[in-house]
């Protein structure tokens, strides 16, 4: 496994090589594993970079203390057979007179966007240097950052750049939550507290699955289910039906996707909490993804 | 020759290629045959575009009315023996629900910035499409539009394009113009009158080269040579010494380029004309464009 720090280096190598790419901000769990064992199976070479992106974290964020661990993640890296690491140096991605705006504008300002200004336009600024960097066939992405892949793949798709997005299922710890970094910043009370997040989302399926289509209902409940008194600690920032492109909320469930954000206050700093679930079922959306959650929540 | 319309044939043709791109909104003439000169010297292939970018005009500005000559432009590129053009259609490029946002913010707002909001933010995003499509080893843009070429060559930079830009000197018209498909708009004697515009360019050559490095001096020299009484049918939108890579109005004339548009008013439309001088000499700003200037203005 080769590791490269050099943006010249990582452009030599990029040029002979056809692959699949996987970035992420490092500090690895088995999510990023499922992207790059899939990246491993559709590609005779896959990339991961590792890179904690500065212009993606909005004012007050957690920049500066977003867990580092690197020693570890190249140990991985090296196990699973990737062909390459791309590890750069923040400096020579952002010169210091570096000054580009990009985004969409349309997705950028709902759901998360509301209270992370500037996030999806530093997300957009990263995932174009990187495709320009790497000009990989295909890139991998995690659907729990849903709002994040749907305007990747706008921006893919609008400017013309000839690399496939795939979305990559959600993958769960035994408790339903969506694997995150961020995890880590949980202590096991307020741990166990948050698996009120994913038995939420199950019942929502349980409720359609019953023949229950009514959204308002289905919102109103998953509000009650999570805002138990016991749990002042966090708070609901949106919770809704949306239409899978425009990020719209919509009244039909069938064709939806819920989307639910939590923030999470620990003594130290508060965690974003992101979750979904497609109600739309279809090769991209398969049906086993609600299967997986309301396992996780029965066992 | 190939003539190519569709988006799916340009980047079949484009990944076999290693070539020079000069991309165009057709109205050929020879400013832009000197460009395509230049990289069927410098490259094996060469591509031209002919696409009359829509975002790139601000509301109120002549798209609907900009000259279309695309039978003379082909006939043009044939001779020069291009390998393809590139004639995309506008709904392939921009569909309906198109929406990206890029842009250099601190180059965009200034000089003809000021006049044309949303312009070169237009200019950005056609040339990252078109890029993303060809991915051409070299990219030919003329100094004319020099705001819009440190836009660019900043874009390329600072989102690591794997494409070198390459500025072409301004080729000018016997009386010093620079070519430019607007020219056309002008009737002969208000071409006669806008030709006090390199005429006061000249000036300053003139007035430096004799050691007055006085910026002031210099530009309200320049300003009264052309607002002549006779002439109250156009104004001058900026005229100034500026920085090369900032844009910012600099003091020291000598490092400067020096940069002015003329706003033309006929009786139909506005007309906007642009010219730029640099004063540092080097290799990338060689001291034959002073020079041809001034010729033209001695004979």
């Amino acid at each position: 496994m080769k590791i490269i720090y050099g943006i010249k280096e990582i452009r030599d190598l990029s040029k002979s090589l056809n692959m699949g790419f996987v970035p992420t901000m490092g500090a690895l769990h088995k999510g990023h594993i499922s992207l790059i064992e899939k990246s491993l199976e559709e590609n005779e070479e896959t990339v991961v970079s590792i890179f904690i992106n500065p212009t993606q974290f909005s004012p007050g964020e957690d920049y500066i203390h977003y867990p580092k661990t690197l020693e570890q993640d190249l140990e991985i890296l090296k196990k699973l057979n990737v062909t390459a690491v791309f590890v750069p140096r923040s400096d020579e991605i952002y010169p210091s007179d570096f000054d580009i705006t990009l985004g969409v504008p349309s997705l950028e300002n709902l759901l998360c966007g509301v209270t992370r200004p500037g996030h999806f336009r530093g997300v957009c600024l990263i995932l174009m240097i990187l495709l320009n960097l790497l000009k990989p066939q295909r890139l991998y992405l995690g659907r729990k950052d849903f709002q994040q892949l749907t305007i990747i793949q706008k921006m893919c798709k609008d400017l013309l750049i000839d690399t496939e997005v795939i979305g990559c299922p959600i993958f769960r710890d035994l408790d339903g939550l969506p694997l995150s970094s961020r995890l880590a910043y949980l202590d096991s009370s307020l741990r166990s507290a948050v698996s009120l997040f994913p038995k939420a989302l199950s019942a929502i399926i349980q409720s359609i699955d019953n023949g229950n289509q009514d959204s308002v209902y289905l919102k109103e409940n998953f509000t009650s289910l999570i805002q138990r008194e016991e749990s002042p600690f966090y708070e609901i920032l949106y919770a809704d039906f949306y239409d899978k492109e425009t990020l719209q909320p919509i009244d039909d469930v069938k064709k939806s996707i819920f989307c639910a954000a939590l923030m999470v206050k620990t003594l130290e700093k508060s965690v974003r909490l992101i979750d979904n679930i497609p109600f739309e079922i279809s090769s991209y959306y398969p049906q086993s993804e609600k299967n997986i959650l309301l396992k996780c929540i029965e066992s």
